[in-house]
């Protein structure tokens, strides 16, 4: 029952030196070793790993083996990063928080951190496209729904956005386009958090909408009727006044526009849900419900709407659907891979997003449930109060009467300004919010504990020169501050599953239950292309657990995290030395935002040479959707490149394009090695066609992997471009995000990197913020900081050349038996491979589908589907698989092909058969002898190879019915009743 | 697909007040909330849980209700127990410890503890007595068994001993035993470990060992050889000499006895194996493969023996076998329940011994191979060289020539005493091993970087006012300090396991796929009667992955170890409190050790008064097999006495014997609840007697789960009790182990608490040590002394409450269908419940184990089987599952009980049926239709209850056979050749 190892004995490196440090990472994060990789060279034909790199890589492109070395970039062991890591962490102060703005400190549910966030099951796993080995993701997805619906009061909630401030401007998008493009002006209320504000500016722009700010009220008697499309509310607004924004609801609505509210789940609890008052969309943050504050990110947004507007909701959407044999079961139905069918039409180009947080925040609904999320909004809310009650004792005025977690303080009455407020505070550890010289701001949230609040009221105490109070001296407030008339009535999360969680065992029960349905990293290899699903170590992610990573807020003082500080500008270092670039933003919080970032640096800075008008951006039809998307978004106007037969591109109709739209070229799109794997030789052909011609070009990076010290960006020609740190900087996908999307630009684009309205990062010729934080998803910027030292410079090329040969070697395996789409003219791919199954189709009916459900019956993920070309599969398997895995996948392809054969040859018949029954599940297998109608046997269906006896995984539901799900969008958990009734 | 709740909605509750934390940890860890525990309640009639309680605990034994309460254990919640395990942990001072002396600083391979040590599917799982549910751990374990036979040369180890010193003394009472109890005298070198030598004493008492120390070599010489039964050596020796003991081996069997040998794995990797020099015995630590130090444990101990001494090994030996398919299969081959069947004759009392610890060790071993463990034991060891070097360079005498990762140090050359060293050392940040006034000892480990190195020998360069060295000063050495015919030559860890699992990713894979085999507490209720399987909370095992706890020796400083001093100091005094003694021991460090040392401490007392002749022990026939072993060991002479067919110890024969052997009288055991799951209203009645005829009582605290705060041992009248912190105190059970079983005593015994040779810890009458570090396990006390302040006085009653009524319950639920054993003249029984199969073997030849394995096809562990009574069943749900998952339990208990009476009425087959056939594997679902010949269905098999189709667990292996693999032991991992003929 053992697998006999195709390892042989793996030798293990001895060190250069008796006092080097033995716990070396890269001999951990690279699969093969080095008699694996003499194996697969010697397989494909090479004697030396250079002879197979000169083979593959372009020799124009490459870069001197010296720029990523050992020297540029010097390893640390794994002991010595987390150490170093422990150090940094020492230099972030742990103040409390009172800033708010949109940043709780959460209080994380041990049960949840240690089942969910710190376990591998859970955070390599990939976004949910194939439901049978995803039901558990997928569920806890579909209670995020059900959560931000059921607090909302809303008919529909998609499963998450990156930040509140994108997910504002989702809805100001939307609400443009659903008065068809036509009405310009949306409408932003001045009580609208200033990170919301800036976001929306920035994405304004690219469509072309007019946003003012100030009154609501106001604006909406003043603007022109005609022109107003929406409005953005907050609601509690930036200084915590609960405001009834019933009217702005009707009088939006009386103007046929969208009214967009910005709103917190904790105080809904207790509030009037937007739902009640009329709002059309509704978004906010979820991070609160367990999910640390890190520095800004990465949190799960929400985004809810009602019914009329669902089948246009950017993200992803989670649905009930029905499987094969009539079972329920949860399928994604509506995907961001719409964008790869809409292109430039698309008015979204959200792709990943905050899946694992989401799971988090929706646990922690599970955990507490509906009467632990009120116990948890009235200690909030009571705590308030208290702090109204002693300060306004002492003198000071309260600027708004009603307020659920946040006041906004007026000291004039005590004191001439409000700095001496901020020094006691700083000195007894505590952060205010700044709101100006006369008025501070102060938010509450579940980590203050009464002795935390106590010395919050001493600080107030002791400016005002009174005597200090403590805890006894408090008492329960009983004078109520939520207005009557704006008091939530209706229940919330009556669902089963949020009402018998809540004692730890349940809960770890639950987690680990729904991780058993799911097929991560932890089973096997994820073969996706494009998507680099490789190790994502546990040294790197075991710094995110520490408070002194996990407990900062974005705002706080520069002073406080200087910690943060080093590992950002040095991880911005390291991006630029590996792009070639001269300097970066790790603002962008996923490839796609990192892609429309670029754009936008691009469109500033033509308008600085006063080339404004220059709008139109190349793309190859071979590119991801994102990219159009994006390009759409930053208001450029799409114009497709031709692809060769041999997957190169159309140089000659490159130029002609660039020629013929020279006036107004902006730019170019390309991805590098290309969406179908292949290095092009021409690529700085191509780019200094779009130079000659005004353009900047920019380059995808989602590929990067293949690249790291043999090629770069810059060298291939680019102008900017983005990396997905998620993929080749080993974040992991976390079932669908988070993900971190920073880019690299060249010195001239420099000064037009993304700012942020709060805290000032950049200099004057910036763009305003493409996400609320100003680093984005700060905290996990530490994983590929400690990946990046980790490997050092000689790993991490050492890691590009495995990806390359891993991926040549699985080639050369599957050449024989599939039709191997695209490779240069030395026979070699880069790091994934495309392979065409339309012969299939042909022959007997078979559709890729068909072949990727078969393929979980091996307990394989199946690699990306239908993408970049309907017919193929892209599989890249990551230079972190051994050579062990890459043949246990291969071998599978080929029974697999075996399977198929016996179908075309009409042995087996054209519906009924493996491959259109597949998966196979364990109910499937339990049939009854009389229902068992298959021309196969059992065994056949399950353990088609010998191996599987022992790593067998079982899909948990029969294959998704898509058409059913399309017709039938069901987006929340079932209820009491309908379980009742089922 | 949703199972409808029975908890209906289930309320969470608000606080008392507004500034109480609300993460409070008793209405997590209790399973019921006040609706599910009304229900019960009213199941079983009862108006109040007083009520209920009144009937259940008798009112002769009830203590007040303050003296458990709210005011005497005051409660934290989770964050604030958290805050202040930072706080104390801050306490501890993590110096560089070059100590040695057993204890090794380790590097835990974070993929390992975070898989592994973070992971409730490991640390959850209970002893893999069910192994059709266990393969994995029991396949890691085997690993376990084959790392330590490989290293060590040895024919055959078991899975693991509680420590070094009890393994040695294991060995010695081997030796005894193996020359049929006649030779008494047992050579210990005086190159053994202190705190060895202290346990041999202990256990040397006992069993009338007399026991001379010296050197080996001339005591072979003087003593009389024909009262020689064994000697014990360590290799290398305490002060770091390899000595050869060749000859010490030829001499030893010349004379009829065994050589025991302590060694270390590590230093195996490059010295010459015991195996291959003569050694019959070998044991060891194993802790520095990857085991935090943790103030001296939990760490696995490794025992391993020539074939020929294989059959009377003490505790667990895991096997491969066959199940009955044919296939492979790991088993328990010997298991320490021979204790029930050896009872007083058994001469080890081994039970809980140190799983999860072993699975690390083993886990450690394949993450590094063979050649990663060489790599690591060159550095240990060239470190040592370098430092050699160094300091004898200054002018400093290097005591022992040969060495691998100890030196002892003579300091008179160059300073008249030692004691400036330790200053400049402790200025250092650097602990020494203090040897005597002029010599030092320095040990090496894997956690000693270049720098540490450098700083340590700066000490001595310091000392010696020499100038201080940097890194570039130092040089590899090249001077061999292993002499030539005691170097390894043989290889070792030739298994694919050990050559494969090299990369994190699949080392990752590896680990979690053996947990997938296993089920543990992560997904269903396990309830075993007498083992207490309850929630092991999030919050209490935090602090053991802090390095603050992890990395401290066990004889550092006292001003080292405030913050564990304080843990310890608090836990005592709250378990005196609970169990109403007056003091505490925490070093046994298992239940069985627990015991032992009460014993002990009763004879020593005795003693005291001139009475060391008592040497007679009364123990019910019920009682558990540790019990008589640990008296034999003690040295005391075993009395049955009966107890009633009404469960009840027959008081008039207690009164009998008690009276007869009034003069010699030492002790009486028992256990309370009784282990049949009653409590017994005459306890103090029957300690009267005892006390009366001048015996001791030892209550045995398996089940104190059932009366905190309700009664308690010394209420019963007791006047020593051991408790299992691994049941009743929450920490894990890991597979089998670790446990902690301190003991709590009447002040009158008080004096008798063991010491420590090393760290004087009690008084002059204090007995020697029963374990090898002075608090045991010391860092898994902190789970306990968590759990005890998270829950609070209250909380902890309530636990106890509940845990008695969850059993009521379930013994109302099911006496409709099964015969209850035992219950009070209410009709209650404790906290657990004892059902007799008996009828079924009778009526159709079913068995309790048909039973159990059945259970298994409906996602469960079987409850303790064939214990106390071979035709029984012993339930404990304790308080953590909630009403849904005893209904669960029930309901299939409920159908097994209908499938059952289908044999019985001939309906089904006699042979051929749902429960001889359980479990069903995956495999056996798959049979094609020509082999599946059993009269039922697939889905009958797999899925006998609707919920099962959304919480299927699957046994990978069919049952095991145990006949076939009592045959053939075969206990280590299949090697190249024999999977190449397999
Ligand atoms: C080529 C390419 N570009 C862009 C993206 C978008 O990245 P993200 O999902 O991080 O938004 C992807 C994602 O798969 C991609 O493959
Ligand atoms: C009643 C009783 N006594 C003693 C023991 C021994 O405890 P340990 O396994 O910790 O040695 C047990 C263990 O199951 C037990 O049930
Ligand atoms: O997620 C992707 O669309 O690749």
């Amino acid at each position: 029952w053992f697998i006999p190892s195709s390892r042989g004995f793996a030798s293990i490196k001895k060190p250069a030196s008796l006092f080097d440090p033995l716990d070396t990472f890269s001999e951990r994060h690279i699969g093969p070793d080095d008699t694996e990789a003499s194996k697969m060279l010697e397989a494909i034909g090479y004697k030396t790993m250079d002879d197979f790199i000169d083979a593959t890589v372009p020799p124009k492109i490459r870069i001197a083996s010296n720029t990523i070395s050992n020297e540029s970039i010097k390893p640390f062991s794994e002991s010595q990063l987390l150490a170093k890591a422990k150090a940094l962490g020492d230099q972030n102060k742990m103040f409390k928080n009172f800033i708010g703005m949109g940043y709780h400190c959460a209080v994380i549910p041990p049960v949840i951190l240690r089942n969910v966030f710190e376990n591998p099951a859970w955070y390599t796993q990939y976004t949910p496209y194939q439901p049978e080995i995803s039901q558990g993701r997928l569920e806890s997805l579909v209670n995020f729904q059900t959560m931000v619906i059921s607090l909302t009061s809303m008919d529909i909630a998609n499963a998450s956005l990156l930040d509140e401030a994108t997910a504002a401007a989702e809805g100001m998008v939307m609400a443009f386009v659903s008065a068809n493009s036509k009405k310009r002006t949306f409408i932003v209320d001045s009580g609208v958090l200033p990170q919301t504000l800036a976001v929306l500016r920035t994405r304004a722009k690219g469509f072309g909408i007019r946003i003012v700010v100030g009154d609501v009220q106001s604006l909406l008697r003043l603007e022109s009727s005609s022109d107003v499309c929406g409005v953005l509310v907050q609601y509690p607004d930036v200084d915590g006044a609960i405001r009834d924004f019933g009217e702005v609801a009707e009088k939006t609505h009386a103007v046929g526009g969208l009214l967009v509210a910005a709103t917190d789940l904790l105080a809904l609890v207790r509030l009037k849900p937007p739902g009640e008052w009329g709002a059309d969309i509704v978004v906010g943050n979820t991070a609160r419900f367990g999910v640390p504050t890190g520095y800004g990110g990465p949190h799960a947004a929400f985004f809810a709407v009602k019914d009329k507007l669902k089948r246009k909701m950017p993200g992803r959407l989670i649905g009930r659907s029905r499987d094969a044999e009539g079972n329920s079961a949860y399928r994604l139905s509506l995907q961001t891979r719409e964008q790869h069918i809409r292109r430039e039409k698309a008015t979204s180009n959200i792709c990943t997003s905050q899946a694992l947080l989401a799971n988090m925040a929706a646990m922690y609904a599970v955990y507490h449930g509906p009467d632990g999320l009120k116990r948890i909004a009235d200690k909030v809310h009571g705590f308030t109060q208290v702090f109204v009650d002693a300060v306004t004792r002492l003198g000071y005025k309260l600027v708004n009467d009603s307020f659920f977690d946040t006041v906004t303080i007026d000291v004039t009455p005590i004191l001439a300004s409000a700095e001496l407020l901020h020094t006691k505070s700083i000195e007894a550890g505590i952060n205010l919010r700044r709101v100006d010289d006369k008025r501070v701001g102060i938010t509450f949230d579940e980590s203050i504990t009464s002795l935390d609040l106590v010395s919050l009221i001493n600080v107030f105490a002791s400016a005002a020169s009174a005597t200090p109070v403590s805890l006894v001296d408090l008492s329960e407030p009983n004078k109520p501050t939520i207005p009557e008339h704006m008091k939530r009535t209706t229940p919330f999360l009556p669902h089963p599953v949020f009402n018998k969680h809540h004692s730890e065992t349940e809960m770890m029960r639950y987690i680990n239950h729904l991780a058993s349905k799911d097929l991560s990293l932890a089973h096997a290899m994820i073969p996706l292309g494009s998507c680099t699903m490789k190790l994502n170590s546990t040294s790197s992610m075991i710094p995110l657990s520490w408070p002194e990573y996990g407990n900062i807020h974005p705002f706080a003082p520069y002073d406080q995290v200087k910690g943060y500080d080093n590992i950002i500008k040095e991880l911005e270092e390291y991006l630029c030395r590996i792009t070639g670039f001269h300097a970066a933003s790790l603002q962008p919080n996923s490839g796609a935002a990192g892609e429309y970032t670029g754009l936008c640096v691009i469109r500033a800075y033509h308008e600085s040479r006063g080339e404004g008008h220059r709008d139109v951006c190349l793309i190859p039809f071979s590119a991801h959707g994102t990219n159009p998307a994006s390009a759409a978004m930053a208001g450029l106007r799409v114009v497709a490149v031709k692809v060769h037969p041999d997957g190169n591109l159309d140089l000659e109709d490159l130029r002609d394009k660039a020629e013929k739209y020279k006036d107004n070229l902006a730019a170019f799109m390309i991805t590098y090695p290309s969406t179908f794997g292949v290095f092009e030789a021409g690529v700085q052909e191509a780019c200094k066609i779009i130079h000659d011609n005004g353009g900047q070009v920019y380059l995808d990076g989602a590929n990067l992997n293949a690249q790291i010290g043999l090629t770069n960006p810059a060298t291939c020609g680019g102008d900017v471009c983005h990396m997905n740190l998620h993929k080749t900087f080993a974040i992991p996908h976390g079932g669908g995000g988070p993900g971190v999307g920073p880019i690299c630009v060249a010195e001239h684009l420099a000064p037009f990197l993304p700012s942020h309205p709060v805290m000032p990062i950049k200099g004057k010729q910036a763009i305003d913020a493409v996400s609320a934080a100003p680093f984005g998803s700060a905290s996990i910027n530490i994983i590929s900081w400690a990946y990046i030292k980790m490997l050092g410079g000689k790993g991490l090329a050492d890691a590009s050349k495995i990806a390359l040969l891993n991926a040549n070697y699985m080639a050369a395996r599957l050449s024989g038996h599939y039709i191997l789409r695209y490779k240069n003219e030395n026979g070699r791919v880069a790091h994934e491979l495309l392979i065409d199954l339309a012969e299939f189709d042909k022959a007997a009916g078979l559709k890729v589908n068909d072949f990727a459900k078969r393929l979980q019956d091996f307990g394989f993920h199946p690699p990306t589907c239908s993408w970049p070309i309907q017919t193929c599969m892209l599989i890249e398997p990551t230079e972190s698989e051994t050579l062990e895995e890459l043949d246990r996948f291969c071998d599978a392809m080929i029974q697999i092909r075996k399977e198929a054969e016996n179908i075309i040859t009409g042995k087996q018949p054209k519906e009924n058969n493996l491959l259109k029954n597949a998966p196979h599940t364990m109910s499937v297998m339990t049939l009854p002898e009389d229902k068992w109608k298959r021309p196969y046997t059992r065994e056949e269906a399950a353990y088609p190879l010998p191996w599987l006896r022992e790593k067998k995984f079982w899909p948990t539901v029969s294959r998704l019915d898509d058409a059913y799900g399309d017709l039938n969008l069901i987006c929340d958990c079932p209820s009491v009743e309908e379980l009742a009734s089922a």
